[in-house]
């Protein structure tokens, strides 16, 4: 047995007299040395650092030579209260064994500030500064909390297909998944590839969303959700796409609209909440990360809340529910239209929402997130449920100041007569679909669903303004580096 | 608010005088209609249906001709205790709704047991099956309790990539990523395809593995877990196979191989453990139709053990433990190879082990889950620790009862110097790597992890024996339906 370590996040939360006389190993690398005595160690568990002191004299030089930034280290040694600013209790170290060197000339990452375009080429090395240490620990609390959401629920966790042969969105870019070799491609006598002769005897793809299987899934269980990676091959290089990313979509039979809505809502402030109650120091170096870049910006371009401050007033306000009915009207009756400052003038009922509308609604009109329903038909899938006004479908949009939609949902049509004409119309392949329309046939239900951005989600809780900066690796066009 | 209706599973844990002259409202699909009066109703819940009675003479005719099976109701009514066989309470209807209606001449399940092999052809309705319904809860449980396991130790939860450019293993047959045409593809001027055209700017393929960027994560976490989908395009058309499975991945830091054992073997039992203590119905619904399908084998093909048994023997014993070297012992002088009953006889030390050594280790010789460890180097994989003996390697797999491997893991080989050479030796390009080998260069400390394959995990404790059934919508070879 090589680990018997304690980690420095279970060390520094007791009270150090407990630790007193009794001695601990800790594990970890060196974040910066002073004084040829005063080593800070962090081993990831946290961002506060453990101080080991070495007391002067009693390590041999070359010893001390090699704790460089980086450079990993096995202490053993006693606890004891710090007089120190900032900290509890310091170790000071018995024992001091260099698990591995760095070369702190060659190490990438100086004891400076890096700016985060520096870091993303870093991507291997990034987990190691504050910054990143405290996302990437959120993105874990956050899943969880996901995964805790709905099992707690009774929901049934389902993972849905990646290779998929079928287009959810009826649009979205794609990428293909084959095995079949560029040169001397088989072909059909008409010259057209031979899919047959493909990995699955067909063409396929990378999933754009698991809705679909995710709909076969709740007309059994009631009630379920998936947790997946989807992929979109859009030429998007913006710090708001990935090529890959992770969505969370969970599917309910029993439900409508305003039930979709209620859980939408429900499931965004309980997840916020988690983090707040369980990783309130990485939220509280990150807001002030983002307090100190917004220093930088006019005063005009900054937050009027704090990171923290509008976490809290998120899971603590009823979301703003209006339909795009509504939204237009107020949109169209806005100074902001009327002095012609959308880029996107308001044309009237039936158009698009453009991001700019979208901001305007939740940052300037009602300064909280809004719950959007009711689009026109014609702007949305087919597979959203048309209301009995016969133009408008059962869909809702949930945006968030800041990051603009982060989730997007409907109550599908459950009616086969219905369903049918929709996918005529909008030229969606039945024979492709034949399973999807089963459910339709026998025992159709209500049912409705959403999914979640799940980068989306951590860009809003963690205030990154760049989506790169939330997924460990991030793929984007012409980069799959790591 | 359409939803305000009561699960049946969370209505049958109740006592029924709790309920007394309460109204309730449940929704879900009939299973059976007995005598024009007892509806079965499930709602995906529990497999335990509720007895819903529709008093004679209360419901018009044209109402009751509608309730078939797979139709799907809303009843509201009174619970009442219940005088019938196997059940506690029943639901006296006061009114019936009818939400979807399902020809029960063309519904493709029947009242009556279907073959596997003829639900897979039906996998967007066998979750509407007793059988499938309890595999996929506990799928769903088992999920859960892996996060739990990790979250409750402090491991971080990391999403490695799914669109990769380098070959964790170094072998395995890949998927092609491409948005690249096959008809006029672009080339370079010495004829070879121009991936710089591709969407990534270079060939990219579906992952195999999360681990070497999962030990980018421990090297800075500690400790870290994934827990994702990967891919082989292996044309290999076996009930142990699939082209898209989802894998568990710890890399832990300051971890040694017994450590690494150590993990694994607490983490299989807790997550079994877990499923005993929270799906107990629906493991012994499957535990009485493994015994069920048993009795149709020959006497010496059956199972010692029931599988309520055999997870808990897992769980109260230790997992018997061994090397390569003393496994080759045992299975050169054992009866079975003196005999010359393996396919493959052992030739000796260096020799790979197959899938028939491996059962006869687990079932015939120790008859428990065992951890085989040290293997030669020249049969692993580069990244493996080279022990001290300078010929075999910290490895070890642990083979389950029935299932064969179950975990592959390691020590990862922390020293720059002899990670370089074995790269070297056995042919792994170094520039795509070396974001790897960096780990080694600033910091580096022993470290240690392991894959689970998560759908074996799941057929060992379900006793499916098709690794089809335990996924939702298996990907294999000329497969991708749904």
């Amino acid at each position: 047995m090589f680990n018997k370590r304690i980690k420095i996040k279970t060390l520094l939360a007791q009270d150090p007299e407990s630790y007193r006389e009794q001695e601990v190993t800790v594990m970890g690398w060196v974040r910066t040395f002073r004084n040829n005595q005063f080593i800070a160690l962090n081993d990831g568990s946290t961002n506060t650092n453990l101080q080991v002191v070495a007391e002067l004299g009693k390590f041999d030089e070359s010893l001390l030579k090699r704790i460089t930034t980086s450079a990993s280290l096995k202490v053993t040694g006693a606890i004891v209260p710090s007089l120190g600013k900032g900290q509890t209790m310091e170790l000071k170290a018995a024992s001091i064994e260099i698990l591995g060197d760095s070369d702190a000339e060659v190490y990438p990452l100086q004891p400076k500030k890096h700016s985060l375009e520096f870091l993303r080429e870093k991507a291997h090395l990034r987990f190691r500064t504050n910054t990143f240490a405290s996302v990437f620990r959120i993105r874990h609390a956050l899943a969880f909390a996901v995964h805790k959401f709905f099992n707690d629920k009774g929901f049934v966790y389902l993972h849905t297909p990646i290779i998929t042969a079928s287009d959810a969105e009826g649009a979205g870019e794609m990428f293909r998944v084959t095995t079949l070799p560029f040169e001397d491609t088989p072909k059909n006598e008409d010259g057209s590839i031979n899919f047959k002769e493909d990995f699955f005897g067909r063409s396929t793809n990378l999933t754009v969303s698991g809705q679909l299987e995710g709909e076969l899934g709740a007309t059994a269980f009631g009630e379920i959700y998936t947790f997946g990676p989807t992929f979109r091959a859009e030429n998007s290089n913006t710090a708001r796409h990935l090529a890959e990313f992770w969505m969370i979509e969970p599917e309910m039979a029993f439900y409508d609209l305003e039930d979709n809505a209620n859980l939408a809502e429900e499931f965004i402030k309980y997840i916020i909440r988690y983090v707040l109650e369980n990783n309130r120091e990485d939220l509280d170096f990150l807001a002030s990360r983002l307090a100190e870049e917004e220093k930088q910006l006019p005063q005009d371009k900054r937050s009027e809340m704090g990171l923290i401050e509008k976490l809290e007033f998120v899971i603590n306000n009823e979301f703003q529910r209006l339909t795009y009915t509504e939204a237009i009207d107020i949109l169209a009756n806005s100074n902001h239209n009327k002095k012609k400052k959308f880029q996107y003038p308001i044309t009237g009922w039936g158009m698009d929402l453009q991001s700019e509308h979208e901001r305007y609604l939740v940052e300037k009109h009602f300064k909280k997130p809004v719950i959007l329903t009711d689009y026109p038909a014609g702007i949305k899938s087919f597979y959203m449920r048309l209301n009995e006004d016969g133009k408008t479908v059962a869909a809702m949009d949930i945006l968030a100041p800041g990051i603009g939609e982060i989730v997007g949902g409907s109550q599908r049509e459950e009616r086969l007569d219905v369903l049918l004409e929709k996918m005529k119309a909008m030229h969606i392949p039945m024979e492709e679909m034949w399973w999807y329309v089963d459910t339709r046939r026998f025992g159709t239900v209500p049912h409705a669903g959403f999914g979640l951005g799940f980068e989306r989600m951590i860009q809003f809780v963690t205030g990154m303004s760049n989506i790169r900066d939330v997924i460990a690796f991030p793929r984007t066009p012409k980069s799959a580096e790591f």
